[in-house]
């Protein structure tokens, strides 16, 4: 630790810190490691300390005392991202939110809260206070919070009804501290909600967040089966098409997939079996199965409220989102992911050819989402990792037919995203952060604004690997 | 009165009858008068008898004695359909369903009620247990009754974003009453829901509904004026396809005519003012105001909940679907009206093909409703009559462009649908009105199966005019 980083440490005393060598290495990382790119990048960062507040207050005097001393912030919610959004890149403090879990107000339709709780939280006192939800949520709803979901997510189970999480109308207003000598506390709402949403901290802290709510329902989770791939895509298109069925989740995850990688599932189901997962509103079951029964090619093998399965398979949403990932890494640690963007009215086609191309080296997983009132896909696709050549050919190929990538081999918010500066977030972070100390080596803009995205961006100020480092 | 139906009449003397001759005229119309092709065929038409049960029990009793003489049975919710729905045909029964208004169960996404209470009052109900309303309602919600929305109405405020009533999961049981030596109650769910609804009650009564609710927020309804009809329509169209924007209503009103038409607007906007109502979610209302910060062109007028306005012009909504009409038929009782079907992709096209062909014959009235996921307009345009060549004329011209109509000046549900036969509704009438009682003269393909539609049907057993029958 060098001395300016000893004297940021030593003036935040007062507030809560983490000592436990081993709970600072641990809260120095994220699921950077789905990527075996960043895997080799990243496994070595470590913050110097570990700051945990449990106010505004606190967040303010963090900010304060580590500009003073030019330590590098870099904030963590729950830890759970996976582009390594949430790993100091030059050590320094990480501050962790975990104590700013408040509730503070749930109306009608919205809910005021800190950025600290967990998803499942903020639902549980929003469904005990009124039969209210959030209206989408990541996938890691169990463990991820909703301050990391707005910094550093995209949308989720529910984003097939409401679209993603940047959309107009998904967040309705951030109060966020800047870092400066004297760090301000802004408002923002409309247009402005831009500037730090997806912006992975790089340019101001949220300390209280207002989102709307959708009503909280008994979904009825429910695996379908089918033999045959495309099938499954156009049944789960074509259930988000029926304006009269509520739904919060369809997902489509291609054989063998399904019996490879679901163990409870796989009794269940055969190796050519293409899999559905899906949440139907209680009230729509009836909307449902009518639906269904217009399609005997499909197999209806789960439904949470009339399982007769013997081991639960747990929530549906946990096999769909980022979840499939998981569970294909925990049995093939060689399978890695890419996020695809499969838009409407091309998405049928493009899935076709991809699959053409790639099957049997990547398996199709696809979401559900909604983009512009059109349901399009997201694809979350397997990857067998062979190594970084082949992956970025694979990227370029999908990208020349026309199917965006969200390289989730990255660091940087702009390689993550869509190659190229946000100039909302780039202008604000001038304002907001002049030193450049918030999660530093995130935006490219701020550190290289010439950058021509031919390769893949390296932050030159990283902290070096402990051997190359001596 | 013959004597058959004296006979039914005095067999129904235990249950409440209206005696006042003016009181069974008025129960005997509804809102046909708005096609001036209507109100030439069917002014004349006249109950014999109006009899008002309270119970399902008394609707038994009142098919089954019907049957036994022969009596023809309209039913009546509150007669405020526009095709002649509800009028009795050869005269005999009127079956009033005014005192069946009761809530039976009210759940979270669901109510259980009977069908002769009004949608507002069903409405209150839901609010006032739960914070809860039904999807979508006829723009006479202060009016009509639910029961009568789903036999005779299509879809209305809501339909921007749940589809229309028959759309899957928009409409979850009904239990239904037929007509035969002994009456029989059924329960329908599913594929069989089609056979009774939008039947005009020609093949059965319907005592009971079960219908999805959504949650009752205090919405905030808007004008939006522009100088430039395509962009308010564009306007509309974008905003319902903004995922994370919930709305309930957004019409489209060419100008002049919210300036000739709208009194209480009048004083607020220029003849050449296209208008836009709309109704928002108060918590999508940050969202809306960026959205509309974005669009200068477009000025916000009037919302309900900071309205500065000497007069309140009333509900946003008795301004759209057919209280357009209502309101243009007030000022100028020459116009008529035609039910339009701008299909997507092709909507806007179709929608400037037929304002080149008719402006200033027709103005365009466009209410955004949700077909198979994706945003499109129905136009419930306002047309200057002249006479019923030149209505034909105009509607060929339209369906030859493609823009589907449904007729609006046709008391048959094939010619006020899509001039085809429902099987379905077909099969299910031969089975539950044997006699062919039920709403007589309503459904062609019952009376004369090899019917052409080369021309508009004229019932033959219809009752005569006074003077024709003398
Ligand atoms: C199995 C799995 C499934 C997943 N599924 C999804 C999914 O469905 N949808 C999805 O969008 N993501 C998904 N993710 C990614 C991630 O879990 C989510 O984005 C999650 O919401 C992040 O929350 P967190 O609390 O873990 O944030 P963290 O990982 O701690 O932080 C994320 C980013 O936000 C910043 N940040 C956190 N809090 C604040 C704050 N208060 N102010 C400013 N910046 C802040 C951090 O610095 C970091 O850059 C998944 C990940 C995994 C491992
Ligand atoms: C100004 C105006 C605006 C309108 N706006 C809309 C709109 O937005 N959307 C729309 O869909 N319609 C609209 N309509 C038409 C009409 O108001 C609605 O369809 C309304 O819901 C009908 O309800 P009601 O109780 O008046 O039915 P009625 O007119 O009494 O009946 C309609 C039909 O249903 C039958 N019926 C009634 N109850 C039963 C029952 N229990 N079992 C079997 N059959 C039954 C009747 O025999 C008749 O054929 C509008 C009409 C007007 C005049």
């Amino acid at each position: 630790m060098d001395t300016n980083t000893a004297a940021a440490k030593a003036a935040l005393a007062h507030i809560e810190q983490d000592e436990n060598p081993a709970t600072i290495k641990a809260k120095s990382r994220d699921f950077f490691w789905y990527s075996p790119v960043l895997k080799d990048r990243m496994d070595h960062l470590e913050a110097d300390f570990v700051v945990n507040p449990k106010t505004e207050a606190e967040v303010i005097e963090i900010l304060r005392v580590c500009y003073a001393h030019d330590v590098p912030v870099t904030t963590r919610g729950a830890g759970t991202g996976n582009y390594g959004q949430a790993m100091p890149m030059r050590g320094g403090c990480v501050m962790h939110l975990r104590h700013m879990t408040a509730v503070k107000e749930i109306h009608p339709g919205r809910v005021i809260c800190e950025p600290g709780i967990l998803l499942k939280d903020l639902d549980s006192a929003c469904k005990e206070h009124s039969g209210q939800e959030i209206r989408m949520f990541s996938s890691t709803w169990a463990t991820a919070t909703i301050g990391g979901f707005i910094a550093g997510g995209s949308g989720g189970v529910g984003s097939c009804t409401w679209g993603s999480l940047r959309d107009l109308g998904n967040i309705i207003r951030l109060r966020v501290v800047t870092m400066e000598a004297e760090p301000r506390v802004l408002e923002f709402r409309g247009e402005e909600l831009a500037r730090v949403s997806h912006a992975y901290g790089t340019n101001g802290i949220i300390t209280e967040i207002e989102m709307p709510l959708a009503p909280a329902y008994d979904w009825v989770e429910m695996f379908v089966a089918t033999k045959d791939f495309i099938a499954a895509a156009r049944f789960a298109e074509e259930l988000a098409n029926e304006d009269g069925i509520l739904i919060k989740l369809a997902s489509v995850y291609e054989a063998p997939a399904p019996f490879d990688y679901f163990s409870r599932v796989r009794p269940h189901i055969e190796a050519d079996d293409t899999l559905i997962g899906l949440m139907v509103a209680p009230h729509s079951m009836d909307g449902f199965e009518t639906f269904l029964a217009r399609r005997p090619e499909a197999r209806l093998i789960y439904r949470s409220d009339r399982s007769d399965w013997p081991k639960t398979p747990g929530p549906v949403f946990e096999y769909g989102w980022n979840h499939t990932t998981l569970r294909a890494l925990k049995v093939d640690p060689a399978i890695t992911y890419l996020q695809v963007r499969y838009a409407f009215p091309r998405h049928l086609e493009l899935i076709e050819r991809m699959r053409d191309e790639f099957t049997p080296e990547i398996l199709q997983h696809l979401e559900v989402l909604r983009e512009n009132g059109k349901v399009m896909f997201a694809g979350l696709s397997l990857v067998k990792f062979s190594d970084e050549a082949r992956l970025e050919e694979i990227i370029r190929i999908h990208e020349e037919a026309g199917a965006m990538i969200f390289n989730p081999h990255r660091y940087t918010l702009e390689e993550g995203g869509r190659q190229s500066v946000d100039d909302r977030q780039l202008a604000f972070k001038r304002e907001a952060d002049p030193k450049g100390l918030l999660n530093p080596g995130k935006m490219i803009a701020w550190d290289d604004p010439g950058w021509k995205y031919d390769r893949m961006y390296a932050y030159p100020a990283m902290s070096k690997p402990a051997e190359a480092a001596e």
